[in-house]
């Protein structure tokens, strides 16, 4: 819990869906951003080294109880057969899944790359009230 | 107005408030990172070049009406007059204004350094409807 | 100038070509990273302050006369006709040119997107002395 | 090894420790943008984890030998006792190793922080020719 100071900035009228809304927002346009042009090969241990250190990362910030971040291995260019072979991180790599509680609502959501947008799409899939 | 495909991928028990709560989110999460590290000076005309620069940016974001980017100026440290003699945008120096419009609600919502939290906090400072 | 205390913590037998050549490098890595991921869109307004945001940022780190950034205009997708119609900045969109002085050494470094290499090359384009 | 195409774009007149040191100041500049505003906590599995991500990502770069990225654990603010008391990755927290390996030529760069100069330092350790 924070000691709770911050809320009286929030306006008065906002409830707890809706703050659990604003926070999961925060996280993954921070996780997507922070990861958006790391440097990544198609070796296995370089991809998780990746995805644990920014999972653990963003797991430090307010209400978060875990972060998922899944790099598509099918899309990764870069096998490092010479020394220019490697990707970089972009929306058509990145996916992740963030749950976090606020007071009693619990919330996923993602971020995933979808095909018919051309587009890394951040959405919520579920809200629930753990009451 | 986007085409409105994006929408299916999100619970269907999600209303208009909820999801203005959630795109804001995502903007100031995106913007504090992206400025995150940025050098700097003391210079007004640098300050202002790079304010100007991550404001056009992340008003290029969906639902996005209008962004203002205020750094502290009296926080700065760096007046140049060594080489090393600059500074790096970190949360005690960034504060910045999101206003989205998602449907009919229009939302306002803030990133301040908060002395009392020592802590950037990201905060919605107002939602309503706009019809 | 710096003070100078910093030569000291270079090995003593490195020149003032080879300094050159580290700075440059330290400037062109820091101004790829910063501009990947920055969001984006074809409004000739919106691509010139990112440009100018960021040249004024990178312009105060040490040694630095002069940046150059030029996003390509040509490759860029998205012209917001729909919320999501926007781009990214990564490796294809990013040119630039860092013009740096040490001691009595120019140097000319660039960034720019090699279609044989399909890689966003970092290369020093000339060195000489100003004296 | 790389195809060696990427070499035309240099100026012809550039030699392998001039090079080497180029090749070495992008990647200090590199890694030490992508780990600016990363969020981290004192636990020491979470710096543990970012630690060796960014090592991985970075050892994907062009003829990097080895990365070891050190995280200040003594000056993270941030136990988690309350949701906001984290801390972001920034300069005082931020020191790295980077060998490279360019033809015959190795060479050790730093960045650390100086407290003399109030400044997170690259600067090269060594120069040395494998040969």
């Amino acid at each position: 819990m924070s000691n709770g100071k911050e809320n009286a900035y929030f306006t008065s009228d906002i409830n707890d869906r809706e703050r659990a809304c604003f926070e999961v927002g925060i996280k993954l346009g921070a996780l997507y951003h922070i990861l958006c042009g790391i440097p990544i090969s198609s070796d296995p241990q370089v991809i998780e080294s990746i995805e644990q250190g920014i999972e653990a990362s963003i797991s430090c910030q307010p209400y978060v109880k875990s972060v998922r971040i899944n790099i598509n291995r099918d899309k990764i260019q870069g096998t490092k057969t010479t020394e220019f072979d490697y990707d970089e991180l972009s929306g058509i790599l990145i996916a992740a899944t963030v749950v976090l509680e606020f007071n009693s609502i619990e919330i996923i959501a993602k971020v995933e790359w979808i095909e018919e947008l051309s587009y890394p799409l951040m959405f919520i899939e579920e809200i629930r009230n753990t009451n």
